[in-house]
């Protein structure tokens, strides 16, 4: 068994020495996805694509509960309706995949695949807006959008990947911005109780916000190395696209108006989050909310008469409740096994062999502190739903802490490059509000803005670059 | 209020005279979905999405129960993958759509967006794919296609559309074929208990077959102007892909096998089933289990004391248990909203008024017969259960009968003829097999075949086209 258990670590790259490696290796290992044939794009495998499934549930039913409707727009965009809001084309342009070529015939007018639908739902909604009757309209869709990255990496940063985009319209700017701030609360929602991560909510600068918005809305993850996440993001758009695309209403008094748009999206990147997030040198590690599988009966000795049936019949009773797994495998033995669910990330893990089923107990484990913890049969499904609890506030309360520990406070550039290069994390700093200054943090420290936190803190009335008066407090990080 | 529901009625083209017309008026003023500025492809609005996702629930469940995992594959397919497969290609080559450009640069291969994922699938399984502890095999993903179609017709024929494509391998072929049939069984129930429609189940003719199967078999429904409908299908491949692609398992013998292979599909076009099935010259016709409003409650005299409270409180009350709209609006006569509700297809209208108020009633009218029925207030919920139990098994007995009716028989051409264009619908008659006769019936008739039945019937020893000896039973039609 110690044999088995060293072979199997040494698969997975120490997380200390190569976080990139170990990324990797973890989402290979663990089977969330594969590399394939096209360029940048992977395959999404059962065990990944069910913690997608998870929080599609969790994000859908709070998307229904605020009115959204779900919808589908074409996945292929007429270079013209691409071309209509300036901004917009200038930043995606340079990374769209053109189709020039439909049943064998070269196209009249190219068209390209989604990296983003404002202007499809901008030309829909043209079409569908005439009067104050008929807004607000408050849709979204659960679709795939292509990217054409140069460099990719599984769930982070893939030419392909699966989101969902919301697009509304409304009356008033008002309205608008509220529903912005609205969706970015669902997605702290979702990525604070579900993912088990603390987010940091605030505004991207002007350098970072979405091509084509007024105000980028931003919730933010930093992950174990250290290095900061966008991880949602919820634009108000006032009438930049409702100009070009002529979204008009007849207002209450009778009058035409423009009228005022949003939207905002999460995505499979989600999945690399909690990979980068939660996971250690035994692998991944799932917030029991999200995990495929909550709890794996591993039984012990399988052979000796009564611990199958009775491994199965505990199999039945849980499923009722949570989504368990038994491993009856009979080519690996309990050692690899046990390595292997922790590799996996399995939240508790069951043991069940003949002294257990003699004596009426069941043994616990915990993925996140891998703590043991005998219980009596009878109780496992009480105790297996606290403990699940635990974990999942546990695993919260874990990374609030490392996201404390590595917060820090930069009067100086000095104290900012110190910052960064022995702590990563995110830096709090002052900011004049010019463009150059931030250009200039970045080249000095590899560090973006990741925004102005909707908590504004006041550190010293003075640019942490040019010395000159300060505007906003900046939360500055590398990211991925 | 009678001129109102004039108006209203001649907004949507009589379904007699023009059934085509017909179908895309409803598409349209029931607002399931609305043409866009790429050609041949829709945008699915709010009411056709959530008839959709009520559709992805059932099945899902029923695939889920069947031990099927869902993944994701990529959109866009090397052009040297999809060409492994030489009936494959040949079928799909002239339907793709071609990405040649990315980021701005040409592409070394171009990559076609998916028209479907065998070829996909295959190169992935075969990674997956080195011993029978590997196997079965059974996944499953739900997205969007492509098909470069010359007639574009919404949700019946549309150059994307959304779909599930299952993809399985398996040790032997009996495995496989079991699961062929035990997948085209779901859509039988998908089809005939959610949205109320009989089909008719059978094997394709070696013409019909999807390109590189061994086998197809199919799902096939009846429109309400007698036309054929293929509503889903499933596909034997036995070796036809694992060979190319190279899909080789250690059996349990310890020998090298190639491995066989399933795939199995349905698609938003049983959205279009619906619509022309269950329709008629109201509008829409939903089976309450598939309607995304299931109860619509219109008050009457809303601006009289109590009625919208009233009102209000019964919504709130029946939305716990039933998919519930109350339609509050102060712009349209209660006529026009009985039309607008009938035209949108939803199964129960509840007329609540200042009379109904005090006598403690309701008024509940059925779109399906357009009965009324006055029940107890208190009863409400039990009644409408009830209601919606009935609807739906109505709608399926009703098309059964049509079924029934627009099916006949044919031992000569002459009566093949003869019957077709009397009567439409299906056409029983005997085939010796050969390609020729099949091609010949449809160029006098404009019928396809569209399966050998499950349950063949005997008719005569002859084959109907050229008076050989008749091997199979074949039911024909013309399509969609």
């Amino acid at each position: 068994m110690m044999e088995n258990k060293n072979n199997f670590v040494k698969e997975i790259t120490n997380i200390e020495e190569d976080f990139a490696k170990w990324y990797t290796d973890i989402v290979i290992k663990a089977e969330l996805a594969d590399y394939t044939d096209t360029k940048g794009c992977i395959a999404i495998k059962p065990y990944g694509y069910e913690i997608w499934e998870n929080i599609q549930k969790y994000a859908d039913s709070k998307f229904k509960e605020a009115g959204v409707k779900n919808v589908y727009m074409p996945v292929l965009i007429p270079e013209s309706l691409l071309n209509k809001e300036k901004d917009h084309i200038e930043g995606f342009a340079p990374e769209v995949a053109w189709v020039t070529i439909g049943g064998q015939e070269e196209l009249e007018e190219k068209l390209c695949i989604r990296p983003t639908s404002e202007t499809m739902f901008s030309t829909m909604f043209s079409k569908w807006v005439t009067s104050w009757r008929d807004l607000p309209i408050i849709t979204n869709q659960w679709c795939n959008v292509l990217r054409w990255e140069k460099e990719t990496r599984p769930f982070l940063r893939s030419r392909e990947f699966l989101w969902q985009e919301g697009h509304t319209v409304h009356e008033t700017s008002k309205e608008a911005e509220e529903l912005t701030l609205k969706m970015l609360d669902v997605y702290k929602d979702v990525i604070e109780n579900l993912l088990a991560i603390p987010v940091l909510q605030g505004n991207k600068t002007e350098k970072e916000k979405f091509s084509g918005a007024v105000n980028t809305y931003t919730v933010e993850t930093l992950t174990r190395d250290g290095r900061a996440l966008q991880s949602g993001t919820s634009h108000y758009f006032g009438q930049n696209f409702t100009k070009p695309f002529d979204i008009k209403f007849q207002n209450r008094e009778g009058k035409e108006e423009y009228a005022y748009q949003t939207s905002w999206g999460i995505s499979t990147r989600l999945i690399g989050a909690v990979i980068m997030t939660h996971g250690d040198n035994r692998g991944l590690k799932l917030p029991p909310k999200v995990a495929p599988i909550q709890v794996v009966i591993v039984p012990i000795a399988g052979h000796k008469e009564g611990v199958l049936e009775k491994a199965n019949s505990l199999f039945t009773e849980l499923n009722k409740n949570f989504r368990v797994h038994i491993d009856n495998r009979d080519n690996y033995s309990t050692g690899y096994k046990f390595n292997d669910w922790e590799m996996r990330g399995v939240p508790i893990r069951i043991e069940i062999g003949p002294r257990d089923i003699e004596n009426g107990v069941l043994t616990l484990t915990r993925r996140d502190t891998l703590e043991k913890k005998e219980v009596k049969m009878e109780n496992a499904e009480k105790e297996i739903e606290s403990l699940l609890a635990q974990i999942q506030q546990n695993m919260f309360n874990e990374c609030n802490e490392r996201l404390k520990e590595r917060t820090t406070v930069a009067a100086t550039m000095d104290e900012f490059i110190k910052n960064i290069n022995e702590n990563q994390g995110y830096i709090k700093a002052m900011w004049c509000g010019d463009v150059a200054c931030e250009d200039k943090i970045k080249e000095e420290t590899g560090a973006h803005s990741r925004c102005i936190p909707f908590n504004e803190e006041h550190i010293s009335d003075k640019c942490v670059c040019c010395g000159k008066e300060a505007k906003y407090m900046v939360v500055w990080g590398r990211q991925y």
